[in-house]
């Protein structure tokens, strides 16, 4: 069973290397962009056949390593 | 109008940002993983009110700077 896990920061946390991009974006001419923010991204494939315990095993995989949850929201979904 | 772009390395290009990520879940007893692999996530919004014109200029953003076209596949949707 395979899982998208998508990491980024929390709204009210600054974002410097989401910043840079914006910046070079606009530099390089492209300056319709209002903001960009940069995460991280996990394709996870778990060996589990049921959903709810798949899905229970990402988000604790996300809880204990891959996401810092005092700056970083999490969202995972089904592939 | 706001878009999502994943970043993820091609099949068959060597993730061992993501083995490391692995080897560490599976040291941590969570153990039924198959494989990981990391990329990065961009939510990027743009002044612009037309679907097909905002997506175009996403796409030469990923095109021009954020992907890697020769070892990088990327994916546009719209959040």
């Amino acid at each position: 069973m395979k899982f998208s896990v998508t990491v980024i920061l929390k709204k009210d946390v600054l974002d410097p290397q989401g910043k840079v991009v914006e910046n070079t974006l606009a530099s390089m001419g492209l300056n319709s962009i209002k903001s960009i923010r940069q995460g991280k991204f996990f394709q996870i494939e778990v060996d589990e056949k049921d959903h709810t315990t798949a899905e229970k095993k990402v988000d604790e995989m996300c809880k204990k390593l891959l996401v810092n949850l005092i700056i970083e929201d999490y969202k995972i979904s089904k592939i």
